[in-house]
């Protein structure tokens, strides 16, 4: 079967460009580095072998379009990002590039009613900067002067980082994508155990989670740990404790909620000493932005109630409040067709994680197909894909090309 | 009343006495600094002043003799330490000392049946080489060569800093105390909240809590913080926090009983990161040993039901396990007549944090004062006694020597 070569070829391809790292021996990928480079002229050297016009925007997105029948085609973006975590797998982000790639050398030339233009982001994991989305955000016009002044930890600009790639932040409005496009489609593995979980091999997005982030520390009264009797401690641990088991118990209650507190510090943090101060991050996500503002809402009110009855004090400090992005329905019936007739179940979720679709979202038509994750493992050099699953995305991404085609002539 | 006149001249030297610090602006003074020495010569001024015959032994022990009617008299050590945490108080371990000296000064040369020694032990708190009690284990011949060993955060071992401070490690066995003494009175302040809370200002105590500490880890899966689902999660923090209840609820269930959780962290540790480890210190002390070991049973089993039920293994690091010490039931009774006699109403407590008296306990007849503690706030620059509690605790103090004296003619 065609499509089973040009899988086993896509993960030839990702597997080929893990090895372009910031570190040797592991995949760290950040924003306008040299691995970032050397990925550039790889894939570069692909997209013209299959008749593709490349550039590389002022942002460092690498930009390869396959021109439609007209010369005015409206052009459908296919993407996901090429920069990496620190130690990271072959798939997360690039796997999403190189299927846009695969697609397009599938058509072995044939025109299509709409031009098709694969995007490589240059950003998506917020490594160097501590700010994602840099390059779809740049391909919407959002990058402001705020974000190009951000330093990553030598101290060096976004604006200087773009100009010591050989880039020109001036000529950052050019990278904003043309007026009107057909829309974006981002294949991309699930980094979840779902899919896994459900048999199924993969999944059209209709939503991605809006999450709230906040820092909340509970402040007590340090003491000594063998002196101080029990009833008259303001254990700012042990605060802590009582509603990281609020928050769990909220969200198992909740249906599709999920709630994190990945990170606890204790101060003064001493075995012999009852901790005066506890931080604790707080992680909630849900696809329903309402259920999710009633949950933080909540999870503050247990944490108020908690200090009045120890006597702590609660510190909430809100670190990001980013609301959910619908994918556009449309696209996603299109997508759930195209499953359909690639003989895979047509299996609708949602995206727990932040994707490049959620920022260009509300400027186009946008959708993702997720690829089932073997153990749900990302973010880790373990990270894999099945072949078959791959074959049977490239077979449903091309019937979603052919629809879209049809649509033209109807 | 004399008593308060001398209890505001052990305050004012006290005070005096923090200025002597390894750190400008706080009182932070380990074993064997300069700081320590600059201590040593101000104490052996005021000791030769009030009769004494003074030596440093070979642990860096002050050791002040004010001898007894007859050469061959048994020995009374009053004493506690010299060296303090770091930004410490005036008054924690110094006060013992200097309240030594003061009884001293107030017998004004009349000889008693026996002789006294105020000894300052060099180091109880343990911060220059992390092993507490160096002084007083030297005096009960418990300075062994694993000790001896034992390197500060410079890699200088305790044999090696003794001889830097210009004493001789190989004439540590000098340091033993004589066979027999009489006993050993240890005042303290009580670094707690116990005595304030019962509005009175001295204590004896008849026992030092035991102490056990260990680090606890729970280790489940670390796991993607929005594509995770709830069900399936194994996280490590909510299994801690849920223990951590266990550990306060048992210690609230259990008279006596004090249980701290002072340090967590977790791991991977980010905000969008599900914690694939999380670690929490355990500290639990009781005045009943029994009561403390089956509170450790208690909590281990505790552990493993939270752990069995999440799908967490447990890791159990014992750091600690250190019987309590029982105070000389014939001395506790004395001080207790001696503080009925002062006019102080005869309290006695469990001391939950562990002192020199504890590893003196086993060798000979060991008792302690506790003087209250305003706030309970001690380890800190704000540390204070009150003047009345002190002239208190010297009239008992002088009380508790005539009572010994008189036994002697009985």
């Amino acid at each position: 079967m065609a499509d089973v070569e040009a899988a086993r070829e896509v993960i030839r391809r990702c597997r080929a460009l893990a090895a372009c790292s910031d570190e040797p021996g592991f995949t760290t990928r950040t924003f306008l580095s040299d691995s970032m480079r050397a990925v550039l002229v790889k894939i570069t050297m692909w997209m013209s072998a299959a008749g593709m016009k490349t550039s590389v925007d002022a942002a460092g997105n690498l930009r390869g379009v396959y021109e439609g029948a007209a010369v005015d085609a409206r052009r459908l973006l296919i993407g996901s990002h090429l920069d990496t975590v620190p130690h990271a797998g072959a798939f997360d982000g690039v796997l999403g590039v190189v299927m846009g790639l695969s697609l397009v050398e599938s058509l072995h030339g044939t025109r299509l009613p709409f031009s098709i233009e694969v995007i490589g982001f240059s950003e998506e994991e917020g490594v160097r900067f501590g700010v994602p989305f840099i390059g779809s955000r740049a391909l919407v016009g959002e990058l402001d002067t705020t974000l190009l002044a951000s330093r990553d930890a030598e101290g060096v600009t976004v604006a200087q980082a773009i100009r010591d790639f050989g880039l020109d932040p001036s000529r950052l409005a050019d990278a904003r994508t043309d007026a009107n496009p057909l829309g974006y489609l981002e294949f991309h593995i699930e980094q979840g155990p779902v899919l896994e979980a459900a048999g199924r091999p993969l999944a059209v997005v209709d939503r991605i989670s809006g999450r709230t982030a906040a820092n909340v520390t509970f402040v007590g009264a340090a003491g000594h740990a063998g002196t101080t009797p029990m009833n008259i401690r303001q254990d700012a641990v042990a605060g802590a404790a009582e509603w990281i088991g609020c928050v769990e118990a909220h969200a198992h209650g909740t249906k599709g909620l999920v709630a994190t507190t990945g990170r606890i510090e204790a101060n003064p943090g001493a075995a012999n000493v009852i901790a005066g101060r506890c931080r604790v991050t707080l992680d909630v996500r849900h696809a329903d932005d309402r259920v999710r503002v009633a949950a933080i809402e909540r999870l503050r009110v247990a944490a108020d109630e908690i200090g009045a009855r120890r006597g702590l004090q609660i510190e909430w400090s809100l670190q990001l409040d980013q609301s959910g992005a619908a994918m556009d329905p449309e696209l996603v019936a299109t997508l759930v067709r195209a499953l359909d007739a690639a003989g895979a179940p047509p299996t609708v979720m949602v995206s727990g994680a932040g994707h490049d679709a959620m920022v260009l979202a509300p400027h186009m038509p946008a959708a993702m197909l997720f690829i089932r994750t073997p153990g749900g493992v990302s973010h880790h050099p373990a990270e894999s894909v099945d072949e078959n699953d791959v074959a049977i995305a490239l077979t449903a991404g091309m019937n979603f090309l052919n629809e879209l085609a049809a649509s033209f002539n109807a």
